[in-house]
C-alpha cells in the first residue's frame, strides 16, 4: 500500500510509473460507438483505408485509459482532480497494445490565497508495450496540504 | 444533410453548433466506474464532502460527450482525426446538464508537404444549459482538400 501523497510529499522531477492495461479490440470499438463513432475507429477494414492504416483507438478513449491508471496509481491524497492541460497523440493505440503512464512532477505551485493546497503540473506519458509514447499530456493536479497533527 | 466540408470551405472565426445532449446520473457514474472511479465522480454524499460540493462528472467524461457532439456535429469531410490540443476544465458537468459544443475557427494551415491535407485549429466550448462553459478546448483537427473534379 503507498502512502497518500500531499503537497508537502512532491518534488520537481519527482516520477511515479502507474500499472499497466491492455486494451482490446471490443473496448475500442465500445468506447468507440458511445463517444467517438467513426469508421477507424470501429470497423476494421475501413480502418485499413484510412490514415491510421488499421484499427485504432479514439484519442479520448487512450486519454480515459490514462485517466484510470493515474487514478489508481498516483496516489494524491484527497484523490487526483485536473483542472485540465494539453495533450497530444504522437501515435493511436492499437488493439493489443498494454498501455502504462509515465509521471514527471514539473512544476509545484502553492496556493497564495488557499493554505491547504497547491497547483501540481505533471507530465504524463502513455506508453505502450514497446515504450512509444500514445498520449503525451501536461495535466494541473489539485494536491492538498498536509493537515497539522 | 449538412455538405462534408473540406479545408477549402472553412475560414477563419466560422462557427459551428453542435447537437446536445443531456448528462444523467447514471451515465456519470457508468463513465466513473470505468475510467475515473473516484468518491466526487461516484457518490453523491461523497461528493458533497468534496471540492465539488455535489456528483461531478469526470472531466474526460465531459471530453468524450464533447466528441461525440463534435463528430455528430462538425461534418470534415474524412471525419474528424485530432491530433491533440489543450483543455481546461471551468466549472464540471453536473446531473440533468444539456450540454453544447460551439466551435470557432482559429487557425487554417496547409500542409507545406502534403497538399492533399491541412491542419485545422478550432476552438470549441462545451456550454451547459445555463450557457456556461464547462469545457473549453483548442484542438488541432486534420482537414482534407477538396478531390479534383
Amino acid at each position: 500500500m503507498i502512502a497518500r501523497l500531499y503537497l508537502e510529499d512532491l518534488h520537481l522531477g519527482q516520477t511515479f510509473t502507474t500499472g499497466s492495461v491492455t486494451v482490446t479490440t471490443e473496448a475500442i470499438k465500445a468506447f468507440a460507438r458511445d463517444y467517438d463513432p467513426q469508421p477507424f475507429h470501429l470497423d476494421e477494414e475501413a480502418a485499413r483505408d484510412s490514415l491510421f492504416g488499421g484499427l485504432a483507438a479514439s484519442g479520448w478513449h487512450t486519454a480515459a485509459l490514462s485517466m484510470r491508471l493515474l487514478v489508481d496509481g498516483l496516489p494524491f491524497a484527497g484523490g487526483l482532480i485536473g483542472v485540465g492541460g494539453e495533450t497530444t497523440w504522437p501515435r493511436p493505440t492499437r488493439p493489443g497494445d498494454t498501455l502504462t503512464v509515465h509521471i514527471e512532477v514539473l512544476a509545484i505551485t502553492p496556493s497564495k490565497s488557499r493554505p491547504d493546497r497547491g497547483m501540481v503540473r505533471t507530465r504524463n506519458e502513455t506508453r505502450n508495450q514497446h515504450g512509444e509514447p500514445v498520449q503525451i499530456s501536461n495535466l494541473g493536479i489539485v494536491a492538498w496540504s498536509r493537515p497539522a497533527a
